[in-house]
């Protein structure tokens, strides 16, 4: 495009590069950046190469940090007997959100997908399985999604890790809280319908 | 937000502060860089420095650019007897795309907005007036949006500039091309008619 001064068609290409930015939003961005203070311009510039830099995979529990080990990780109030599995850093910070579990966490940085060519070699199996030797850890929790590659995922550590006399447990699939029957696929309430539990 | 190590969530942060972008996508964002080449995320963050520090107003039509003056100034192909008054560099944008038109520009970056305390003397109209004193420019086209803001302003100039013994146009407004009459507003319509030409 001839329109734009070259910094501009730079920096609309650079922000049209971003998920979900198409051409249109990337220029708008632009001329938004253009009116900042140059100050917050900077802020935000340098705030990208910061988390570059600075973030690294925690040693035990590979979830994004700054620390060496994590911030959580070092959490002497957090219960060190369980581990929760998630696919990938954001399924972390959901869970946490629920406030609900006071365990550790283990990030896999993915799933086994033979689709995509993604073995266990290729998410962090072998760091969770480093973490189980030392006898601390009594159960593990595999929270993956709850997909095909999810659920193969989840089978896949099950057979490594029961064997290894740590209790396995898969979270429970069914209706969302405050979620409407009717507007659930088969496949969830048929998982509801499995999961049912008897009433107190 | 306690969940988040610093700097990833300093990123959330300062690409929320962007137009458009919520929580959430900031977020997804976030993620997207941590997951980035570290070069693609460093020019990413260069371009943001760049076009800050190497943007600047042309000294002729206030365009936003790299160069001095902006290249459209430096072009000797364009019709300089004619200006075209525009709000905003988008609006020009938008006008060059159209290929229709070879004058030169004025960019007003505003318009005249009682309301949000927005006078003359804030935009780009004491520039504009210096480039009509030698001669040269024989009709000025104000191409300000169709807003109540965009008309007053177009009026303004129109008072200042004829005076000047030159042309003062203002660019047509009506049914867009390729647009369908029942999906317009009266204000649309009416103007569609009051500007009705004869046909050839």
């Amino acid at each position: 495009m001839d329109y734009y001064a070259l910094p501009i068609a730079n920096l609309i290409d650079q922000f049209s590069k971003l998920p979900g930015i198409g051409r249109k939003t990337a220029q708008r961005l632009a001329f938004y950046v253009l009116e900042m203070d140059d100050i917050d311009a900077e802020l935000l510039s340098r705030s990208i190469v910061d988390a570059k830099s600075k973030i690294r995979l925690c040693s035990i529990c590979c979830d994004l940090t700054d620390e060496e080990p994590c911030h959580l990780c070092q959490d002497s109030n957090r219960d060190k007997s369980m581990i929760c599995v998630v696919e990938g850093a954001k399924d972390k910070i959901a869970m946490e959100r629920s406030k609900e579990y006071k365990g550790q966490y283990h990030i896999l940085h993915g799933v086994i997908s033979p689709m995509d060519n993604v073995g266990p070699g290729d998410i962090k199996v072998k760091e969770l399985l480093n973490r189980l030797a030392d006898d601390v850890v009594k159960e593990v929790i595999v929270a993956t999604n709850p997909t095909v590659e999810g659920e193969a995922t989840a089978l896949y550590l099950s057979r490594l890790i029961k064997p290894m006399g740590i209790k396995v447990t898969r979270i429970a699939h069914g209706i969302p809280v405050g979620g409407d029957l009717e507007y659930f696929d088969e496949a969830t309430l048929a998982k509801a319908m499995d999961n049912r539990r008897e009433m107190g």
